[in-house]
């Protein structure tokens, strides 16, 4: 463990850097929630530390914060993603590919795909294969049943995961998108498609989080 | 309006007999909630005034009291449906094709197909055609493309209308059911989903409302 | 299928140009959720292929980006909708009606009238029809009795769908609006009143859902 | 305060006998809840202060501990009412008029109608005068205007309320019944519905909660 | 019926003028969800028409376009009404007690207070009066006792209504409030307090509907 | 730690017999969700070891299932609580008193009176204190302010615990019940309004958790 | 395809016998919400053409029908799971671990453990390993780390998947059960707990669905 | 009770001076929800009767108009608190320790932990120790088990109370807090785990409501 302090002393946050040993991923730093100031710490302990280390969901305030002490990380400002060190490692595993169902789902499904990368696994990204127009899917048949996992991303009616998981015999992490209006709820009713899915083979991960799906997809990927 | 009232002159309904004049459809006896006593008291002014009706949802029970009454009326068991007179009128207008995602969905796509023939359209069941192998809804887009409305009957995640609608110049009824279980949530998991629809085109009843289902099919296919 | 990329080669999405062939209605470009940009590129696309389109839900800086790909684009700001070619064809099928509840579902009811009338159909809109006082509605019998179907816009009670369709024989496609406060919940208080309405013949989309609404009557009221 | 206590002694209620006193109107025994025992035990404290009692929500065996008790109590089975002494007092202040939107809703509309006429105030019924025949309605409009409170009882879409106080100068206390399925959802759709309505001077109550309308009722229409 | 139409002759809003006769109480207009311009549009025919009105929920832009037409209308802007005439008229009919459980609730306070007074009746405010200091509950005995109706406003735990109820004859109008955070949910958790009230005699009405429940009170204490 | 297992060898439960020592309270079985079957091999576990255990939520089923392996267990059929050793342990600490607001509440107060009591401390039942009639309360102050820690069942409103809460120094334990209908779904409403109190000193338990309450009101008046 | 019939020749269900060749894993049924003797045509119609399938969610009455027409089929009463062939295959891929947090859990736990052997995986169940008592699950660290993948069912707050993926390298396909009562509202809170997993790594199902846990578990240790 | 007033004589609020005699413990001043002004107001009258008091979730406006009044108030702008007089009490009773799960419930907790210091409690905080990293808990048991209550501020899954309760003896405060993200739906998730927490010994606060747990955990650890 490392404790992270304030310029006061403060604790601001204990990192796990043990993380990598024990599970065999790197920490990642959640930065919403945080002040800039509080992440700007952490990344001070980090590089101290010559740690790995994804930061996530960070405003171009947190990336201001982060580059400021890693001044190489690599920053994808669509999606709110840094790492460090920029690059990721050598690819290893199966293929980790992610598709997502609309435009507007591409920071999320941005957001899976860097983590796949930046946690070891070579992985691709398909955008706008929605069910409403089905050849979309049916057109991308050899990539989908080449790959290892499938991260599905998708918000509105949520309903391509099941589509795809019907196709495969890979398993499917469904990424329900917080896209739409009204009775979509905010990702809800993606979310309770998803879990509802017809098809077995169907992870489902909490609404917009790119990250966990990325990290589950290189985890079911993994080398054996 | 025709007052039912019970042995002791209690009112029990007032009926809109004006309902087929004003509206063009017949009226219909929602059975559940009322008394086996309150139908047979309301089925006994129908026949008075000659008017047909369908009564929907009815329990073993509600049957008995409407045979009572009208012994010849159509009785289809596994959807509680009754229609009286027996006989359908001769069919006019486009045609109506009900679709069920499930088995388990069977009851709720016999209320609509049943209702459409009774509000005088033709009509048609395809059971069983779930997305999770979108081989069989793909090989029956022939029928599919034939009709003038169709209604999709799903429960658990819903998707089936969307698919559907991605593949016809039809509209679509979708008609969401309580089949499923857990985040199902008795059928708002499978409303949700459908009015969230990906694809336009896709018009929403309540949750296992077959009967309404099969009115609006009826309405939406009527002869010019 | 028709793939837009942003300059550097990112796909943005796959258009489904497809879709007037195999369903007879143009494609829709849903803008909420997109970038600028995003918008820009696939306007460009359209342009290229020619392609009747409308552009749904476009703030003022998404209708800029239309705007200059496609200048002769028609653009209503006040329901954030664009048309291209501007023009709506010649309209065929039955009427379509469009009647909002109050002033403020007009944005609403707008978005319903000219998707009917860009998808060809011929519709009219009567506004501040509330329940809370009848006479305003019994005043229009006439026009509401005329039309092939009636979209119905209103948020608060939602109680305007069901007392339209009680006195019609043309299904009723309701919309509810996020107008409202407390418990109206954003549109779930008129929404469900929708779904239960006690009239048969009342067809429900998303909240908010003018495009939906207006292309579902545009689908009703279609030319035999 | 009068204490309450079953066999071995142990307090089974503090009936707030004072009531009468403090606020003018009798107490109510919910019966739904208590056992058939403690129901009996509380009848029979009830007898010895000779104190004014309504029991709500009384199954059979409820009534049959209350009548063990006091066997000339008024009882309404029909909506589990009981009431002793069995005679309401002379009927005083202005008129209660009670409606029913449909047959279903009966037995919580009579709930209402009995608790107004025991606490004193004349009160009529009038039944399924639901919105989807609005002539039904608007042929009551003499009825609706000479009363001093409307208490309307409404299912499913919960319309009626809106309806009847957008015709009448009187207040309306509505009550939503869990009459209804699918999104429904026991009454919430009617409950939602009621508190959002368009015309103002509707007095919302808990669901299925008669009682607590004809006590709101005769509140209001008290004599000055 | 009056039409109020914008420049170009959209029509904005169809006027209840008729209501003023029909239910003895003036139209409202609610300016939330309105532009200024069309609220503007609306006081022009009202002044055409003369007719006494209220506007609620009114932002300082839309007060500013209803003063730049009826500049001599009373303006209230801690809680955004303005009512024309300014002066409400002669009270008549039984008094009207306004009781807010918090400060963070004066503002739904005052707009039942001032809905009161323009609606005819005589009505007063007492703030402050929460649960968590019973004794300033029971310090105001004589005036909760002086009182025909009592609208109580609270939000967080919204007891403090069924407290009032417990102690007087009157019937309470009870208001939730979105004041409180987290599981407050907006008012929510207040609302189902006042649903499920303990003591009988509390009407509900709609989360922070301040005009509502003056409106209702004042009905409640019309002159017989 | 100690396994049971069923007769053919698979493990039901590890029992964490430990406990006791580590937190210094015994284990407790919930029943429900286990057959009697399991709770009977539980229960054989438990005598070989010694350790002091409650039972709750026992059925009948269960309550024989114990009593013919532990048949001097004590059991208090009302709650669906047994305890064996049957006699609590010899009481120390701080006083505990429980309220219930109403009969209906009874059982889930008892729970929480026989777990405070097994556990080790004294405690005491009042009944029947609701809201509705403050001079219930007021007229136990005394009592209420003995207290080392209060337990305050109540269903409906919920409000009474932020009565008392206002009332008191002490800490306040509030248990949400069941009991009510309609919007009170199942002691959501009343669950609500205790986590929102205006007074402070309120901590909030599952609902019905008696037990829970019990447990923590031990804890809070333990010995120091 | 192969499309059951009742006798009389309705369909009953087009079984989708092509998947095991297209997703590399069998066919099951869902018996809930089917009648026995739509359950026995789909059995009979298995027989014919030799397929592997599972029966799921099969009550007592299922089953008979099922064994009338497999009478070697295997059959798990506790879980109401059978298998046809009643052997599993020959096990390959990697190990599946499946952890029950409580006896209640025991079910769920099974459906997802006979499942993964039924699809072709080895695998092992541990009860009780909840995580008031840490011990027991930090006792289990070398079983846990010797998995390829990790089945948590847990129902009540839920938090054994998180801590379990905090643990090891491997994905934690996490099961929510309705296990518990009030605010756990039939396995919702423990579905929002795994679905906000503080550590990543961990995939969500539907509520109690150990059928699907069990499949996806087999898809992600499936052999390379 | 001293009322406040704003300068033109409107009443602000009715402060209960009398709290600290009542329950010992002093007022605490909401801010969120009233103006800046109205807290200037309140700060005057308690600067007049010399009352310790919290001013909570005050703004950086509403920490200036106290300041104005009380310019020698601790304020700290990091959880929004003021107190006045600026020290806290001399402690006495228990020691309180306030756990934070991750850096972004840091305000929470300071929130509670400076409401106990003030309450006049011995008081720490620990952060970031999230049961992601057991390690980082169990790192901690000398210092939670030398604590008479423990306050445990956890967001997103909001597992760490139970895990801390299955650790020690005394009782454990649980504040949800609104960290997360889709659905986490605000502290809903973490709230709902902690209600359903399997180790007993676990009171739940309102979500964010540091101030409430604060002042409970002061109550517990109250000297006798």
């Amino acid at each position: 463990m490392a404790e992270s302090t304030d310029p006061d002393g403060t604790p601001v946050a204990e990192l796990d850097l043990d993380r990598a040993r024990r599970r065999g991923y790197p920490e990642a730093v959640l930065c919403a929630g945080k002040t800039p100031e509080q992440v700007g710490v952490i990344a001070t302990t980090l590089r101290e530390h010559g740690a790995r280390t994804l930061f996530t969901r960070a405003s171009a305030e947190h990336a201001r914060a982060v580059l400021a002490v890693l001044p190489d990380a690599f920053h994808a400002p669509d999606c709110g993603l840094l790492a460090w060190p920029p690059e990721p490692p050598e690819p290893a595993g199966g293929r980790v590919l992610v598709v997502a169902a609309g435009t507007s789902d591409h920071p999320v499904a941005r957001e899976a795909l860097l983590t796949a990368r930046h946690l070891g696994r070579s992985a691709d990204l398909i955008v706008d294969v929605g069910i409403a127009g089905l050849h979309r899917v049916l057109g991308r048949l050899d990539d989908l049943r080449a790959a290892r996992v499938i991260v599905v991303v998708a918000g509105m009616d949520g309903a391509l995961p099941a589509v795809v998981a019907g196709l495969v015999a890979a398993p499917v992490v469904a990424v329900p998108t917080s896209t739409g209006y009204g009775a979509a709820f905010g990702g809800v009713a993606a979310l309770l498609t998803m879990l509802n899915s017809c098809a077995p083979g169907v992870a489902v991960v909490n609404i917009d989080n790119g990250y966990g799906a990325g990290h589950l997809a290189a985890q079911i990927a993994a080398p054996s």
